[in-house]
């Protein structure tokens, strides 16, 4: 057996709900100790570092402290620019919830900081992580369904977030259609070159009044051809609808819901199985921890494949292109 | 093109049910023509030959017509074995509806009868001719599954027939785990050589006071070691189930139930899709037009596979066996 | 017992496959009579005159029999117009396989022909008869949904027709995605008013050589901001792929493809069923049968929804406008 | 916020493969620790206490140790009476792994023995943790399918296991159809007063070689007359095949197998999805993670539902009455 690998010491920034998530996920991992939690409210950053055995710290004193060798971003978004670059100054490696920004040149502008200082940044696309995910991937990467034609995704959150978050998202396509962008890139393995968004106001008019849709679909074109189909909608009575289909020359690969159990009832109304998952948090907790595991193991130097940097910028790039699409309902180039 | 069959006369015995079940497949199908409808009810008679360009006749008359090549016996269950014998003299080809009879003694006279005067004589087993369970057979009989180990049976009708019909039916195992009994012989590709059978009166206590049981499981076994599980109800919320598995040493072939439509809901209480068919009408309507089809051909010299009366005894020999084992507690050798 | 309405005389126009399903189909009704079959070719008309009892006859003299009621035009697409309103001139009632033509010009004249003469024009938009598709509009205006705000519709053929047949097709738009189009103004409840199209040639490079696609997805947005998506393809290895999911307020219903069996295996690869039914013969048997049943019963005064001519037109300038947003690569407004 | 409850100490008994799984659910519970681990192999009993940073010790000295307040006893069965005794001589809580032994009356002593002590003693069935069928059971209890009246459990193991385990298992009955008879026992409601049991040798001749059978099916009858159907094979090529169905006045509700992902395929062979788990590592690691938590918890207090002695010995006897049924071919009184 080979010596037992230190654990990598860890500074969380943000205590909020998906800070909780990853804390608990780096917490109960082998691989990683949480020394620092710093949040804008002292009471939420007390609770987690207690939770946790961590200690509550201003950013800076969390960067300068030579054990923590990797920092975990899950503040709010206006927040995530900054504390990349300060980061990456401090040369941590960083671990970012998506998006890294809603605005494409300041995203940028805190890649190059990465860049010039060498850091490992690695983005939150949780579902890249998702098990049934990887195994699609796996599947058509392997050539199950011969070439990849056409692509699917359907992505429908159970029901709107609060009108102040809905103010702050940067909208549907920045904020929740990007995942969708995230996974159409890792899917259908090259780039798509155009997109056309279609959005409507259908579950809430509130929603209209902040500027935002609740109801989108979006069409995009790789070179070679391939085409992908995103359907979103801001509420989904049946629990959280995630879904995705590939469909190519020799076959097609699909991937339906997951439930709470394997139950199925029969009775005079007809069959009956369960509501989807009820959101994200459930859906994808085996890919919020899965994800968290392969970013440690990728800094103590196993090749483990992570969305980085390139990817969160190039995801953001097409949300501002569907985001323009929609606006002046024409296609919008990707190149 | 070869010159075209002259479709076989035909006497209709019984205007019930299940005899215009029989009477508008043979009317529909190019291959028969009937000329005569009998029943005890003049009504019933005439209603029923109006409908198929046929005349009213007594059973003497009908059987006296020369052009009379076949019958179709659809009557009450206690007329079956003087029409068999009736028509087998009157050298007529015969298809019956299940059972022969109530009593095994006097099924055998009749096939004596039958096989005195060389005539066909095919049960109306209907399930065997359901696509979906033929399709079942040939992947049992082509070694999909490798060998057949075990086999489970599900039947349950979607609720008790009325009182006066329990009193005459010979009782569940006769009237309705016979014809679980004769796919079990014909799946199984051996005869079962004994058969225990429990039962209780669960749905509907009238049925204990007519000295009949509602639900029941047998299980049979055959000389080579194969198991197999029948599951019978009287009554059954979800519409008329009727399911069959056969699981063997390279895997398990089943047949789930069928319904309306292709549609599924979702919605908050979860998904959703049709109940089962609700009885053997909607459920065998292919397997009753397939049966007389089948039994027109084997008359005009194909080659065609036909529960004869050798099965329709088997099986009612295995339904008193059950009786026994259910009355005595013990099991029932079938040999 | 009302009496008896006697068949209504037909003559059929073409003879080629799909003109020998409405035969059949006819023919097997007691509601109509076919007394006339024309085709280019005499050896086609002939055989499928013989079936049915027919006699071969010029389409002048089929439409100048006044025994005929109704006319039954399967023959090329090309020919439609032209029979649509020779048959209109004679006071048939016209029965039309789509497309009622390529030309959106040419089929406004005949369809004004068609109101001069105020005689009955329906459209063979076979998937409207379709008993799981019409439980799924079902479903929809009863609100099991809610409101209706996505429509999604996949529509995969087996194998591309052959280049001949592509050549004068009219394209994937107008040729196989028109079913579609029907379909959504069928069951969004109101006119789109705005599709963007998006296609490529991934199956066969002969099809571009021939100008046209093989791939395609589109999306069509309604004044009220409902939006609906389209994928085909020309070729699906699994069989016929038609699948409808509807998407609202309250709920979800979607389509599943039909399947010949109920059967299901399980074996050291996993879990099995069939593939879907081949292609639209065996998919829309149901549908062809019932259409023509309900044309049937609209002409002797039923109140039965068939799609009409304007139903068919407004398919093919959906059909048009999608080409044009295929060849401009911007949205085409259908308003 | 309450204070923290102190962890269990805790000594295991058997570093085989059941113990070490106990063992890890076991050390990733905050609510117990391990001290001491037993094995008469002291290289697997060294491994186990590694990696639990536990010490390796005797029986005895773990037994005299007052910081463990409970023993997980995890050896081969033939040592679990002795082990209880011990045990509870020395007034630690017990969890023992099933069975308590493979001979009534041993069993019926060491429970004695328990009570006498006055310590806890809960028995590994682990089924009764599995989420699925505790919804299951759930749904029943509250009325879901109306009043239960058959119940059907279907359990084959992938493969059978080494001849030298076959040798010393006490049977398929008692070694692996107990699991069932509890999981009856759980559901029906009401102990069973009657069994008969059909087995046979079809997998493996050396299995009869040995005095056992490997395909196994049973009935049994509680007194109100609910019947329930036991399936079993040492051998399924599709997986661990684990299935439940309860069927009652109202309604069914059933358990499927679990899959490792949700992916369906489709392809020119038809529609595929993964085989199930492959064995109850896999299928019931959330089982053997809770039913070791709700033992901590039933030991510092809480009200929580987990079979007893008296659950392991019911058990036991209704397995010996499945042996004599299956030897005798005759009904066997529970009663």
């Amino acid at each position: 057996m080979t010596q037992a690998q230190a654990p990598i010491g860890l500074a969380v920034f943000g205590a909020g709900r998906i800070g909780r998530i990853h804390a608990g996920n780096a917490h109960a991992s082998p691989l990683g100790e949480i020394l620092h939690v710093a949040d804008i409210s002292s009471a939420a950053a007390e609770d987690l570092a207690d939770a946790c055995g961590a200690k509550v710290s201003s950013v800076e004193d969390a960067l300068a402290d030579d054990r923590v060798g990797a920092v975990i971003i899950a503040s709010s978004t206006d927040s995530h620019a900054g504390l990349i670059e300060a980061s990456a100054r401090a040369g941590k490696a960083i671990f970012c919830e998506k998006p890294l920004d809603l605005d494409v040149e300041t995203a940028r502008n805190s890649l190059a900081v990465v860049e010039q200082h060498g850091v490992e940044l690695c983005l939150g696309f949780n579902r890249r992580h998702d098990p049934t995910f990887n195994q699609l991937k796996l599947e058509v990467v392997n050539g199950a369904i011969g070439n990849l034609e056409m692509l699917t995704i359907t992505s429908r959150d159970p029901a709107p977030p609060p009108a102040d978050y809905i103010g702050r998202s940067g909208g549907l396509f920045r904020d929740m259609m990007i995942h969708d962008f995230d996974m159409a890139r890792w899917l259908l393995g090259e780039e798509p070159v155009e997109i056309i968004a279609v959005a409507s106001v259908l579950v809430d008019k509130q929603i209209e009044a902040l500027g935002d849709v609740d109801t989108a679909m979006a069409v995009l074109k790789t070179a070679s051809g391939k085409l992908c189909h995103i359907s979103n909608s801001r509420r989904c009575s049946y629990g959280y609808d995630q879904r995705i289909e590939a469909f190519g020359s020799g076959g097609m690969v699909s991937s339906g819901n997951a439930k709470a159990t394997h139950l199925n009832w029969a009775d005079e109304h007809g069959y009956h199985s369960e509501v989807a998952l009820p959101f994200f948090l459930e859906r994808y907790a085996d890919a919020y921890r899965l994800q968290l595991e392969k970013f440690f193991r990728k800094l103590v130097g196993e090749a483990v494949e992570m969305p980085n940097g390139v990817d969160g910028l190039r995801a953001l790039e097409i949300a501002d292109a569907a985001q323009r699409s929609h606006e002046s309902g024409a296609p919008v180039s990707l190149v």
